[in-house]
């Protein structure tokens, strides 16, 4: 495939301190932009970052007809650009989209398209510790009308975005009892825009109350723990690591998944099963509740310092050992090519 | 408020077809746009209806920050222009605003803003039977970067199409029981884009089989109706007319609470209650289910011809008199001005 690239004039990457970086807030020179239009899928172009020019009646603004996926490019010590798991994200935006009545988008011109990018912007690729370059492909729909049905045309766009940490500081984390983030045979396995949209407000409420994330439970009993929206999440008890299965009210995280498989191969004992709220709490009244942790793309493996429950805090313990550490420490040394990668994870782009 | 209004340099009205009109797919010459920036809302201008601009991060893209309120400008026989109860779309769209972290709108700029709007554009409201200017008012989060967190720029646009009917042609309903539209303690409630997007595949699937819209069940045990996603859903058992109570899961439709008020009035007997699909099916098996129809801005009063439910048909009877039509000429002739108004819903524009 001959992916055209046009190059920015002058490059902002000057303007960048790399030392400092917040999470997804300043942007590469370039990105990719593809166009579905007459039912099919253009070839993609590299442009330079640039703004989107909408008509008002485009259903993005209407209907919430968007997907999007998160991924890292990761910088090693003699320079070699890395993905972690690109496939699963690449499937994964077709799954999505097939939920959300957007039109699949054909391997190749992911994974060239992305691939391309990254040769074009490889400069931005952090090489701080801690750092990487954060991948935003997303999909919406562009084309116009204030009818309540799909679009006839659509945009796939890729912007990068050189970050630090998702999360500063400790994390603390409400269970939800009263709002909830997905339905049975809604959309909450879909990296759709609108399940983050709707978790934006029960969210404000619980970060006036000192938590910086919700713990979503099931829509109808609030018994089950789900996930925390921006993460997968696992629990430790006594010594066996626990997530719940994914659903259809449920993404199913890569970052989650490697962790199952890491923890196997560490000898971590891990169940995937539902757990129930009760469980979590009486757990952590007899201290054996060990570790609670998010997992996910942005937040890699995020320890939790503690929950809320009607009312009540639950602090956890700060373990010199953790498993939220030693899997941390053994997925990101897979992605920055620090350590063997037995599992085949890793994909060279550079 | 002043309003200021930048007028086109030439109108595009002469090149509508008014006794051709489709659905929201003509755009006025003019459209209102207000901006959200610095904890505050801009005094809203009037400008040519134009291209939207947005940076590639914008939150819009990614996390479905967006809703909207669907609105109808209706003209009398002596050019009269006329709303229908908008200050109730006024309040929803806040109610929308606050479930979706989005600044609630002050009434006034709300309300100014429409009527100035319609003033400018008093020319593109259609006159012909049946046709009307549909109001599309909608907000989005403008603001920039990947995290998923509220925006800190929005904008607020006012744009109007004149649309003819919404639906050509008879209208059959599927009663899903797979797929759902929202969960308890979601956004069902809010007219948020999202809770269209979400329904658009099951929609497509039900289309494939012959049927125009989808009915929602309820998440848990697809056991009871709750609204049609463009409208709400009204059942007629022998004579009495009966319609899902809202909640967080169904939208507080303006149409659906004024037939309520309506029927009141015209003696006919009505129900706000839970609706058991078996209810329904049972209704329909021993000829005493008359009728169905759903109810919304778009739709008005739209009849129902059949419905399907776990793959068989069922068929409802053409009746001369029906409530729907009885219901539809009432509604309809108080929102043209063909009648008294003795509830005080009609808004003079001008």
């Amino acid at each position: 495939m001959n992916i055209a690239v046009e190059k920015v004039t002058s490059s902002k990457i000057n303007e960048v301190d790399f030392d400092n970086l917040a999470f997804g807030s300043v942007f590469s020179d370039h990105m990719l932009e593809c166009t579905y239009k007459n039912g099919a899928w253009e070839t993609p172009k590299i442009v330079p970052y640039q703004p989107i020019t909408l008509d008002p009646s485009s259903k993005i603004f209407h209907y919430g007809q968007s997907i999007f996926e998160g991924m890292k490019a990761y910088k090693d010590k003699d320079g070699g650009v890395w993905l972690f798991r690109p496939l699963e994200n690449q499937k994964r935006l077709n799954i999505s989209a097939k939920r959300m009545a957007i039109p699949e988008l054909p391997e190749e011109y992911f994974m060239e398209g992305l691939t391309s990018l990254l040769q074009v912007d490889k400069n931005w690729i952090p090489e701080n510790d801690g750092s990487s370059l954060y991948i935003r492909p997303f999909m919406f729909a562009s084309g116009n009308g204030f009818h309540a049905s799909p679009a006839d045309e659509y945009k796939f766009i890729i912007a990068t975005a050189p970050s630090g940490a998702y999360f500063s500081g400790k994390v603390r984390v409400l269970i939800e009892e009263k709002y909830s983030r997905s339905a049975n045979g809604g959309v909450g396995f879909a990296k759709a825009g609108g399940n983050y949209a709707g978790q934006f407000y029960p969210t404000q409420l619980a970060k006036a109350k000192g938590y910086q994330q919700v713990i979503w439970t099931d829509d109808n009993t609030h018994e089950y723990i789900e996930e925390a929206g921006a993460m997968n999440i696992f629990v430790r008890i006594n010594d066996t690591l626990i997530t719940g299965p994914t659903s259809d009210r449920i993404l199913d995280g890569i970052t989650r998944k490697s962790i199952l498989d890491i923890a196997a191969d560490e000898g971590i004992k891990a169940e995937v099963r539902k757990i129930s709220v009760a469980e979590v709490v009486a757990a952590a009244k007899s201290g054996e509740l060990k570790e609670m942790f998010g997992a996910g793309t942005a937040a890699v493996v995020s320890p939790i310092s503690g929950f809320g429950h009607q009312g009540t805090d639950y602090d956890l313990p700060e373990l010199e050992n953790s498993y939220a550490m030693q899997l941390k420490k053994r997925i990101t040394d897979i992605q920055y090519n620090r350590a063997e990668d037995k599992f085949g994870w890793r994909y060279r782009v550079i």
